[in-house]
């Protein structure tokens, strides 16, 4: 691996406990307020909007817009769907902000440090640049560079994301290796030309996880954690 | 300054001693290849067509392209007036890359890193993407985000990388402060509703310095570098 010049690591689920950290954040926020609610199936319906409220954009149904915005115009029918009562304005922008505040696995924080001594290391995300600053300065981790699907008006997995960000790096993909929990943005990014590393987060989706559990393709590297991804570049 | 929530750095000049650092680096290569040259005066030279050749970008007499294919589509004619040997291909690359490789003025370290506890820091530069990459792991500054000019293909003082900027953050532009030690960039801030910070690098063009050396504006703050400027954020 001494050809990989820099490591993008996808974001939600790969880096940071989005599940539970939003569910336990909605748990305080309801109980405060008396509301009654399963928070963990309202953070899963809010997850499982995300892709068609991109493919919409994708399909140019409707003008670019940010995952902010995204998570924003998927909300409301949520609360309809959950019968809870209309938030203040106030309260429906801190549960937006939710995304922004997110817990990383125990493992990240460390991992990305040792892997800094050895390699660029950013991000590949979908989440907007303003979201991803929130979100690691809140999990205190360190990046070289921040990629945005904002930066190319484009969502992964669309190759142009991938290509502008290794362009952007002024490196050949094979110079650059995307670490990600999830197969489909590996094979994305793999088709154009990256390297690729799995990384097994088999409760992103809580324990009754059945997609992305394991690898479901050869990839340059199959790991536990970032960890380990860091001793596998000698860190 | 509460309002403000992102200071965002002009690059060079402003953090860097480009000059010092790359006529340092030129005097050893070139008495290691017995090549003798005024080396203070050929980064000079070399700075002052940046601005020619950015502006032939901005005219769209040339499609866009980013500073390191500015930096090495002005060298050759610099060779030629120098009448240096023409270098070697390596040799090129290795000169053209010592604007990734440049030594940050001695307050700018722990500034940036006390200022990060009260606000986001990042950059707004001209220089491209892998540039501030490299430039920031030489230098070890730690930054929350970098934006380039290479973003949004429009070099400062063009008004959109500004607000570009400021959108990509989700701020106004009045909770955004560029610190800078050039009067033009702040002006062009300011116009479009930026907070400003002028920082005084009175050297930045050598001993014989005669622009920039003091703010010709009323700025938000005037000071002498970024420790001082993060001590009027409180940190």
């Amino acid at each position: 691996m001494t050809r990989v010049r820099a490591v993008l690591f996808d974001v939600f689920g790969t880096l940071v406990d989005w599940r539970t950290s939003i569910a336990t954040a909605l748990e305080k926020f309801g109980a405060e307020r008396g509301i009654a609610c399963d928070w963990y199936a309202f953070v899963d319906a809010w997850r499982a909007a995300y892709v068609p409220s991109m493919d919409r954009v994708r399909r140019r149904e409707i003008p670019w817009r940010n995952l902010d915005a995204l998570h924003a115009g998927s909300l409301d029918e949520l609360i309809r769907r959950f019968s809870l009562p209309p938030p203040s304005p106030s309260d429906r922008a801190w549960i937006v902000r939710r995304w922004h505040e997110l817990e990383p696995w125990p493992d990240v924080r460390s991992g990305l440090e040792r892997l800094r001594t050895r390699a660029i290391v950013g991000t590949l995300s979908n989440g907007n640049v303003a979201l991803q600053i929130d979100l690691a300065r809140h999990a205190k981790l360190q990046f070289d560079v921040l990629f945005s699907s904002e930066h190319f008006h484009h969502y992964k997995p669309d190759p142009r994301t991938y290509l502008r960000a290794a362009a952007m790096l002024d490196l050949d993909p094979g110079r650059v290796m995307l670490a990600a929990a999830h197969n489909g943005d590996l094979r994305a990014a793999a088709a154009q030309g990256f390297r690729t590393a799995f990384i097994a987060r088999p409760t992103e989706y809580g324990p009754a996880q059945t997609s992305d559990r394991f690898a479901e393709d050869e990839y340059d590297m199959i790991v536990p954690d970032v960890g380990e991804l860091a001793s596998r570049f000698g860190a």
